[in-house]
């Protein structure tokens, strides 16, 4: 669950009124995540806006007509994704350039840009790709580096409308290096980040916020405060909005509660649990190794998307069977029979097996009942054991986590990495002794 | 990319207007995906509806109340998502008991409910739960079997309005066994599925469409057909929204497609690959393991869902290093030295050595470059070598997809999983020596 307390107070930074329209039947029979929606709706906040609104609808020509009209009626910018591709389907320009009262031009500039594309990819343009060589008469044209249809820009009536194209391979670079610095030159949104984020790991909200209490108390009303919780991690975003305390003075404060949160600081801005825990394995030029039953995949596959990850990361072992727990990890049948494969015994010996079968220097193993089917009374559907090999010695833990199994095998990927990143942060402080928790084998 | 053809045509089914309005500054802030969506849009195209709009706004009392007006207004049926919790942030059900000019009344059932929940986790209900005890006072309510918040029915103008808790555990299966029954039974949607649907692999849209042209053409209008393509799969939805084709029609059509598809049919309804492949091992009580680089855990994540998977997927490796697929699949150094660990000879011998090593009959190797870093100009970024271990032998092919990271390793794994479920209908039929394409090593 998120937390409530995240919306930037109302007089945050920009007061201006966003819209988004996202069009699409896919998204609407459910057989695509309105990922724009979550992508443009952070970048929006990231510098200062919150989204009033987004709406999905039908591809219908009526349908974006209408949303349209009401929403450009009470907006200062409206963003709207699709519809701009080459097929008949797409007739967002049409029922837009209607509402504006706007010609739609052909602009012989684009089309050589798209016949350039597909030259490059060895293609001859199809006819119908010149439908995507019209813009509006008083409008400009947003290159699209990654695709054939160039996003649309119109400033009128005070305000603005960016039109995007739907592939998110398009869109994303588009509205990042285009759209955001069109929009804060025009003031509509700010030319840096709204707020200081410091990322905390293994802390609840309350207990983080006791914690950063005396800080805050210091600043009263000039500093604003927002938390995040997100399945084993809680975001801080430090901000003045009133413009009474510096940008200077608010790096200075989130300087202060990372000093204040020791290991429980994670990192400024959004970076993964993976993605540090590995900065801090090539900055110490260590190497990691992975063993997992229930999350079957899902903690290597954390590390795929950062890249050079192979520096670090020596891979990882995904055992369903106590066979494949032998043979892979050489976990003894012995051991296996004892205490049975959801055990601290068991875990601790996968992240054994797996650091000296990949030779690596540290290794990360979970083991669990993750539901919906499985589980013991002594281990109910939610129990999970972890364990951290690392050069001087290897522990596991019990923990049981409620919910789905979605739920349950992120929140044991997230616990099972954070406990390597705070073993790393010790190593790097030289403190490798302290007190660790949980029953050791 | 889905396929543009997949709306139902207007006079499909049921032509009453749906409007979902989500609630929520997170998913605004693009903090969490907007899930409801896909799965309330899913259900009702299931139903034979497809929604109209969706709307997602902020938690303010005042949008609230504004967008609950407009589309009470214009649909037939408004359901919401979210806020109807015990925290103060949650005024949903006062505003739009505001606008449906209903009191909310207490409801001590409710309570009883909560109290037992609380008592059953060994809590003591705190009194902020008690807000969750109202119900509208012309209305109903739908019991919560897995929260504390019950969702809310009330029927009023002709129209009908669903209110349901936000936690996606909570929120689906009041869905699927509340509203939909209710729902179908006021005729607002079937009460049967509005389409048989065919799923497909490895075929083109197109190539689909040429393939069932014949059967297609026979039936004229009174068959509906759509297509929905989604990497690697596409589906077919046949229906007679005019009601000249029976059920039992609609279903003996599908039976003749599926036999003139052969092993281009992957199921009836919506099964993953991994599932469909998985439910083949299961009957020829074969096992498979899974050995991959780029895809880096992906592949063996397909399987972590399926209930009951230890009986035929024996495990997994993820070799990021040479080392690692040297110590765990036996991969030979000096094919690595001579082929490179992007190459179709390395594939071959990573299935093998999963296979070996694993125990299992069967076995896929995925290794390539999925970008954005990695290439070489004669294996540039988006080259993937899969290949296939058999009990009579294994096989690897190469393959290119363009694009991003994720639709790489999407179309990469759907690939080899596809590979497999076509070998073993083959098998299964008896006919395992059927000629294969790519390259063999």
């Amino acid at each position: 669950m998120v937390s409530e307390n995240i919306a930037p107070a109302p007089d945050n930074v920009v007061s201006k009124r966003y819209e988004l329209i996202t069009l699409g039947d896919e998204l609407l029979l459910g057989l695509t995540a309105n990922g724009h929606l979550t992508f443009i709706g952070a970048q929006l906040g990231r510098h200062g806006v919150l989204l009033q609104r987004n709406v999905t609808i039908t591809d219908e020509a009526d349908a974006i007509v209408a949303q349209f009209r009401e929403s450009w009626a009470r907006a200062d910018v409206v963003i709207t994704t699709g519809g701009l591709g080459p097929t008949c389907d797409d007739r967002t320009r049409e029922a837009v350039a209607a509402v504006l009262g706007q010609q739609l031009v052909f602009e012989p500039g684009i089309v050589k840009v798209i016949e350039e594309r597909f030259a490059r990819h060895g293609r001859k343009m199809t006819d119908n790709n010149l439908k995507q060589a019209f813009r509006f008469e008083h409008g400009e044209v947003l290159p699209n580096a990654n695709g054939t249809a160039p996003g649309l820009w119109v400033e009128q009536d005070g305000k603005v409308l960016v039109m995007l194209p739907g592939p998110p391979n398009e869109l994303q670079p588009m509205f990042s290096e285009q759209v955001v610095p069109r929009l804060a030159k025009l003031g509509l949104l700010l030319d840096r980040e709204a707020y200081v984020q410091i990322r905390t790991a293994g802390l609840g909200e309350s207990a983080l916020e006791m914690k950063l209490q005396p800080i805050f108390a210091r600043h009263g009303d000039a500093l604003s405060i927002a938390f995040c919780a997100h399945q084993g991690q809680v975001d801080v975003r430090l901000s003045s909005p009133s413009g009474r305390l510096s940008i200077a003075e608010v790096e200075s404060i989130a300087a202060e509660c990372v000093k204040m949160l020791g290991e429980d600081f994670m990192c400024y801005g959004a970076d993964s649990l993976a993605k540090v825990a590995g900065d801090l394995l090539r900055a110490q030029e260590r190497t990691l190794a992975v063993a997992e039953t229930a999350t079957g995949g899902l903690l290597a596959s954390e590390f795929t998307g950062i890249c050079g990850a192979s520096k670090f990361f020596a891979g990882g072992c995904v055992c369903y069977s106590n066979e494949s727990k032998m043979q892979l990890l050489d976990v003894p049948e012995c051991l296996l029979e004892q205490h049975g494969a959801v055990s601290a015994e068991n875990a601790a010996a996968m992240a054994l097996g797996a650091a000296e079968r990949l030779g690596a220097d540290y290794a990360l193993a979970i083991t669990g009942f993750a539901g919906p089917c499985g589980g013991t009374n002594e281990n109910p559907v939610g129990t999970i054991y972890i364990a951290l090999h690392t050069p001087h010695g290897v522990w596991s833990k019990k923990l049981h986590y409620p919910g789905p199994r979605a739920t349950v095998n992120r929140r044991a990927v997230n616990a099972a990495l954070d406990w390597l990143r705070r073993e790393l942060v010790r190593t790097h402080s030289g403190s490798t002794t302290a007190v660790r928790t949980g029953g050791c084998t």
